[in-house]
């Protein structure tokens, strides 16, 4: 028997998902998913961190079989040209292609200009209601629309729906800036929607993976689960066997 | 937002996946797996159970919002009245609509006769190349078809598998005696084949799980999970997640 390798999509966790726990446990944890892919979150590696704490850390996650898809979400606030190259001097460092990003709009011109000279892929993340520069990934795509090839979006599920927005249309009109998305489903599509495990939830997971695998996604689609934060493995666990399901029975 | 509630498939665990636990313990982890229906195996309930332990058993179950499905697998070898009356008692006396049985063949005639006195219905479970005398639910069907509506088959889909059959073929050829359902992924469609988490292995559980659609089964697709004995919960719950993704996506 045959199936389709999830359509090519690259699923995997934002270790944001593991933040309890150390670099080595969010390894192993990911690896008991089954999974390889992680998008690496501060707690996991300051951004304050030395060469040799960042190639340590690099060579743990190679070691274990994983791929590095990206870093943050970062929070850029210092648009200094000293300032923004620290933060991709830690992403090349650690070998990210991509860093997730939400900075001050004042950032984006110094953003794009060394996205550009580091050749690394920035992901603005839109955080919903209560984000006042990037509710939707829509504001995002406005910002940066014009700008080079090397900024886009990492478009939160549940961040979006928590807008009202239809998911699948949002994908549809940033696909050609989406560069990682963060994958959840929440309890209802209000402000006041909350976190429930995947499958659980008002979001038609289906609709929205088969959105991906059409557009082609080549980017993480990464688990962010922001429950359960002292023991978040068997609602990660349900996630996940819910997403490869999905993928196994879509055309 | 409206999906079909699992195509009105009751999926449920069979206790035997937490047989390192007591009922408390099993009640409390199929909740966390957000499921209702349980079959109980006998280390949760012992046969010998005097009235008052099945009552408290009972009322344990419903009392937690869990509705009880059946018992088993139960092993019947001694076929005197005594010996099967005494099992069909434990299951009147519990609630139990169905056993999940694997009875002596020579026991069929006494079983038969003593399902349809308490109407109690019976569910022979095959057990793959090992098993003499069930190893498929085809031998099952073979030896119980002409009986009594009470005498039927819990399909167990690794050990179908396991034989080298089609198991969409075996669910559609035993569907009018199909009661009861143990799902279950395996590492390969031979005798060697060996459990593994649901998604992960060779069964198209996709098709499975549309051919139970198509049939309307209306038994308890039980999730009976053999790895992990000490510490079953994370594979369960992606299990689990597996098919509910599935049975979102199916048409």
């Amino acid at each position: 028997m045959e199936r389709p390798p999830w359509h090519g999509l690259k699923v995997g966790v934002a270790s944001y998902s593991l933040r309890k726990f150390s670099l080595d446990q969010a390894i192993q944890m990911v690896k008991v998913l089954g999974l390889k892919y992680i998008t690496l979150k501060d707690i996991h590696l300051p951004l304050n961190s030395s060469n040799t704490e960042i190639e340590s850390a690099k060579k743990k996650i190679e070691s274990q079989g994983l791929k590095l898809m990206g870093g943050g979400v970062i929070y850029i606030n210092d648009g200094t040209e000293l300032g923004v190259t620290k933060i991709f001097e830690y992403a090349k460092m650690a070998g990210m292609p991509l860093i997730v990003a939400s900075p001050d709009p004042a950032c984006l011109p110094m953003v794009e200009k060394l996205a550009k000279q580091f050749d690394i892929y920035v992901a603005i993340h839109n955080h919903g209601p209560g984000d006042k520069r990037y509710p939707s990934p829509i504001d995002v795509l406005k910002l940066i629309q014009k700008m080079d090839k090397h900024m886009g979006i990492c478009m939160d599920l549940g961040h979006t729906v928590r807008l009202g927005e239809d998911p699948v249309k949002t994908i549809d009109a940033c696909a050609e800036r989406l560069y990682d998305f963060h994958i959840k489903d929440i309890s209802e599509a209000k402000p006041s929607g909350k976190p429930v495990i995947i499958g659980r939830g008002v979001i038609d997971i289906p609709a929205v993976l088969r959105e991906l695998v059409k557009i082609k996604f080549e980017g993480h689609v990464a688990l962010e689960y922001e429950l359960d934060e002292d023991s978040p493995l068997v609602g990660m666990a349900e996630s996940i066997g819910y997403i490869h399901g999905v993928l196994d029975t879509i055309d």
